[in-house]
């Protein structure tokens, strides 16, 4: 059965400092621990080596759609992203896609 | 010794036809037989099932900076990007981080 993989990447406003990106990153990666349906999760913030890049990306893999709307709907990644990201967002791009 | 993730999401024109993005997939899919610095490449158009998603998800794995910019640089890599994405593309999000 085909797995569900999510694919954001993330823009933050100028003036966002390290500190924030940081707890923006310790605040996802706790994500995993209290939602099983993330098969694997990986968290990264740019290196800053190409001009024009966006800010932080997201690869998160699931066994199923379902398991990505447990995800999208679970109140402590809700908490992250009303609370931490869009506070400090200018730019979202999102692909959802199969894996086999 | 820490990896290099290239995450990239590409968003093409309105007209962009299922054929011409079976066509890019295709395309890039062949890229890991010709480039040996590729240690991962998923590929995956998307599903359509979020509003605003861009079209196309592209996550590369590298063991180092320099095997991404094997990849960035290569020929066949090019002539895909120049030949077959950027006539359809309205829009590119990217980032580049590290991986452990």
């Amino acid at each position: 059965m085909p797995g569900v993989r999510h694919v954001v990447t993330l823009t933050f406003r100028d003036g966002t400092t390290t500190e924030q990106v940081d707890d923006i990153v310790f605040a996802l990666g706790a994500l995993p621990s209290v939602i099983p349906e993330l098969r694997s999760y990986v968290v990264g913030p740019d290196l800053g080596r190409s001009d024009g890049s966006a800010s932080l990306a997201i690869v998160a893999d699931f066994d199923s759609w379902e398991g990505y709307e447990a995800y999208r709907d679970h109140p402590d990644h809700v908490a992250v992203a009303t609370e931490m990201i869009v506070p400090v967002l200018s730019g979202r791009s999102v692909v959802q896609h199969e894996t086999t």
